[in-house]
């Protein structure tokens, strides 16, 4: 299970080197793919203006037509087309297509954040026939709640969601790339990577504020990840991905 | 096989009413979805001017982003949406997903199309296995050529070829619905629709220039889908679809 944000998309020579990695992972796979920085380009373009709180998109109805369209089309179609020169045989879907991931709307909390999903179920017996079928999905950030409305949903999310429930039949490996070579003992300081993170020392580094907002939803995802029966969870830079998967470098998280 | 146009897909109630009747549809079944005139409309809030010959659109660098947006996403996505909503357990892919329709671009004679594919191959056995599943393909109109590009290809044209492939295994019956109600005996009277209409009726009708000219490549796949072994091609539209479905309304193609 391999989750990348638009630090790699957007990188036209990295994602192509990412990707043939990717795609030579033995065993059964599946990339769950951001894009929030180009989505708000095409908002931007189009004259729909985007606002994020805590770092969650506010979805109107023409933001959402926003993320359909760059998460489930641009993105998500380019990704499988580049695996299958790969010949990493990729089936691009979002939560949608078969009922992959069932969510409903957040309700308003003091903040609406329109348009987004929590979700409520993994069709996993679907995940698991094309897993067996050798196809590789690739999950655009996207849900439905099963009434015909799509849902925008966080893609860090996802990955946890759809580790999670593959864990009770699969050994799971959940693997964040972002664009820093893992957790950071001294934000200053990039070469300050941590190997590996338990919890304990994540609360300390939180309560000494070495830990940025950004990062905290990122890690609270990864550690029930693991209380849930993932067995492994790695923080790494997609440059690094060839050692990163070979557990070489990255930042292990441990419960 | 079903294929709808930018007619159904933009008017909501419409759409809704059909999907409905397309969800009801016993055994096996696959949608194929156009959208050209929602792909004109962002190329055009973006700033994108679009060229179009012989009904083709000229598909450069950009365009091409275009329409992976809106075909592979938006529209794609929440025709899937829609149609889960009517317990129809739809996934929504293009092409380039599970190698689905291999092609080529389209060699340049005369006029340079751009990133538009002619396809090559049909993963049959993948729609099988779908089919048999009891998904129901939903398919975007862009193809790959194994290569990481993805190419626009025709709907019509895939509804077509997929049919075709599909007709050594299948008794396969292909819907195209447009803005008609089926083929006219005489343009200028929406009355003189054609119950059936053969190979010999259509050459007549085309020499006595009855026939418009966007109306020719759709009836040129339909006749080549029955020489090829579809057993059934009717045109309809999809204000009839109830009708058409049950054989009742539109236009039955017959060598």
């Amino acid at each position: 299970m391999v989750k990348i944000g638009g630090n790699v998309i957007d990188q036209p020579e990295l994602l192509k080197d990412f990707l043939a990695h990717f795609a030579q992972l033995k065993g059964a796979k599946i990339l769950v793919h951001g894009g929030g920085k180009r989505a708000s380009l095409l908002a931007e373009k189009v004259g729909i203006p985007q606002t994020m709180v805590q770092g969650r998109r506010i979805t109107d109805d023409a933001s959402l037509e926003i993320v359909t369209m760059v998460y489930g089309g641009l993105i998500n179609k380019q990704l499988v087309a580049q695996l299958q020169a790969e010949t990493c045989r990729a089936i691009g879907v979002c939560g949608a297509d078969g009922d992959l991931l069932r969510a409903r709307k957040r309700p308003v909390q003091g903040i609406d954040f329109g348009w987004v999903g929590d979700i409520l179920q993994v069709n996993t017996p679907l995940l698991d026939r094309w897993l067996g079928q050798g196809l590789t999905p690739v999950i655009a950030p996207l849900t439905h709640d099963g009434q015909g409305q799509l849902l925008n949903t966080n893609a860090d999310t996802i990955a946890q969601k759809v580790a999670q429930a593959l864990s009770t039949a699969f050994q799971v490996e959940l693997y964040y790339f972002f664009d820093k070579k893992g957790v950071l003992a001294d934000p200053t300081s990039t070469k300050s990577v941590l190997p590996f993170m338990d919890h304990e020392s994540y609360q300390s580094l939180l309560s000494a504020g070495a830990i940025s907002d950004g990062m905290v939803p990122k890690l609270e995802n990864a550690f029930e990840a693991l209380q849930q029966g993932v067995k492994k969870v790695i923080l790494g830079a997609a440059e690094q991905v060839e050692t990163v998967f070979l557990g070489q470098s990255g930042t292990q998280i441990l419960l």
